[in-house]
């Protein structure tokens, strides 16, 4: 990214926890206060033989915050006397903090002797805050804020691939109760993994073999598109897995936002707001959804093409596309809706 | 199976489809009142080059009953003179018929031309009713009619497999609103792909490799066991993917249900009530599960292990399992809860 850039802070919290400020102003308020610490997490990955894929075992992780009132929101800025969240600030742009509840950590312990194989789930978990309001999304964020979260998502990853053993950096957010949100201030989280997901693996195989995605957007024509810049392109995908499901991605191919100009910053924030901004306007009501960054694993930044999914769990303003037997079972998506009906059908809503 | 054979009467219905009536007593009723024909349905699979899966199309689905109210359920017996349900009766013990919103068809047309690859959905998708009762489970069964549901299933495996085209029969059932149940009735479904889905291709590889699941029982120790019987054994796998997760498979290696023994049917039969027994008193309520039964992929016979798989959404009586950011857009699986805890806490149950 060529354009202006923002400034980083590091606080380094009461218990440890690294806490990164960043923010288009310099941040230099003093800290209030800092919430207690935890004992250290202990999690473990176990091997599951017949889906060949680790699962990460957290047990730390069942005493983490479930839906508290606004007023004890650990993601709120905290003020002086205040109750102690997590940013011991009185105010900030965007913090990204290392999570209290993490499934990764760099210092995971040695994994107990079980009758499966094992690893150490050594790794990161990142909390990363929009904004210092309690309530909105990308789509009310202002255009500058939203370059900021993309400086900070790109920092993230350069820092967190240049850490020994991580192999792959996953960046998302949930929104909505509906894909088991506990905490409602806009915030995404960051995972630095030991290994490569099963998802990015597949993806890396198939930019290994050619450019798919590049390819794809050339043949694609407009019947997908759902929104588009000079440089970058919003779209349903024709092989879309959840209705309303669209992709974020640059028209040339690049392995993560870290490689992104000043352009394709500016276009790829603006189109997430305006693909919010869309899914908002569909059904009149704020509208859930997974949203997942997919950059390069560790090495394959020769060949992959970045991009961002949303994937809706809604298939009407009331029902949800639930994932049972088929999906679960045996991996394989069953979808009523074609994607050339959904991306016309956001293309026809005036964003709000 | 060397047991006791269960009759089977074949009855095509008023529209073509094929309907299966399985009992320990011949069926001899006279048909009743037949349920209207819809137009043929046409769907059709699209490749992701990135997940390397394909995803389904059908269209018709979107028009599926939805939550009928009892005395109109589509799958209770059907009256002389009343409401015309999908089994044409007034009486059966056991019923599979062919879905009349079905993702797959024998005759699925030939695929729209698009930017991605597609593929005809030549399959088939099978209804398969537990019991003429409106309301219950597989733990209110009697075991003689679970049993017969294991001979049902092990005769349709065998006749869908020997189709042209069918790669893989997958049969499950989802139990509950948690996981998106849209009819109460108790009932299952089968699918006949004609290819292999990625969780049943994962599987097969790691098969061919060696004995994976006759290793892990051997070497699991009592920890993970939550019932068992000479030839079969229900347990939490040490490598979980949801709370409470249960699998039951045979002692033996084999390659589906259409190669038990009669006690191994028999055995299966028992831990499939006894499961479900078992969730149904942990936290004293209907637990909602998908049940997928795993049996060999065409030509992967000589290898596979057959088994079973319960995945049940609750972690606690209230507390859903979300799959979000990390599950969904990584393939990861993240647990707070051990399996030898759920175990022993599943083990401890009384069954009703």
């Amino acid at each position: 990214m060529t354009a202006a850039k923002p400034h980083r802070r590091l606080h380094v919290k009461a218990d440890g926890r690294k806490l990164h400020l960043y923010g288009w102003q310099p941040h230099t308020l003093a800290p209030t206060v800092e919430i207690e610490p935890l004992p250290p997490p202990d999690p473990h990955s176990r091997w599951h033989p017949l889906r060949r894929e680790w699962v990460t075992y957290a047990a730390n992780r069942q005493e983490r915050t479930f839906k508290p009132p606004a007023e004890y929101c650990p993601l709120c800025p905290t003020q002086a006397g205040g109750f102690a969240g997590e940013i011991p600030f009185e105010d900030f742009e965007v913090a990204v903090f290392e999570n209290r509840f993490p499934a990764f950590h760099p210092q995971a312990p040695e994994p107990p002797v079980l009758p499966v194989e094992t690893a150490p789930a050594r790794g990161s978990c990142e909390v990363l805050v929009f904004t210092p309001a309690h309530r909105g999304d990308l789509a009310g964020l202002s255009q500058a804020r939203r370059e900021l979260l993309v400086y900070a998502w790109a920092d993230r990853y350069v820092e967190l691939l240049e850490r020994d053993g991580v192999q792959c950096v996953l960046p998302f957010e949930n929104k909505g109760e509906e894909v088991g949100v506990t905490l409602h201030h806009p915030h995404g989280q960051i995972y630095a993994f030991p290994f490569v997901p099963p998802v990015q693996q597949a993806a890396a195989a198939t930019f290994r073999e050619g450019p798919a995605l590049a390819r794809l957007l050339d043949r694609m024509g407009d019947a997908y598109t759902v929104a588009a810049r000079d440089s970058m392109v919003a779209f349903v995908p024709p092989f879309a897995r959840f209705p309303y499901e669209v992709w974020i991605a640059p028209r040339r191919p690049l392995p993560g936002p870290w490689a992104f100009t000043a352009e394709e910053a500016a276009d790829f924030a603006a189109l997430l707001g305006e693909t919010v901004a869309r899914y908002d306007g569909l059904f009149d009501r704020p509208f859930p959804y997974i949203l997942s960054l997919h950059a390069a694993p560790k090495g394959e930044e020769r060949t992959f093409h970045f991009h961002a999914q949303f994937y809706p769990p809604l298939r009407t303003a009331e029902k949800l596309k639930y994932l049972a037997g088929v999906e679960q079972a045996g991996g394989a998506f069953l979808m009523d809706a074609l994607p050339e009906e959904t991306a016309a059908r956001l293309r026809a809503v005036a964003p709000r």
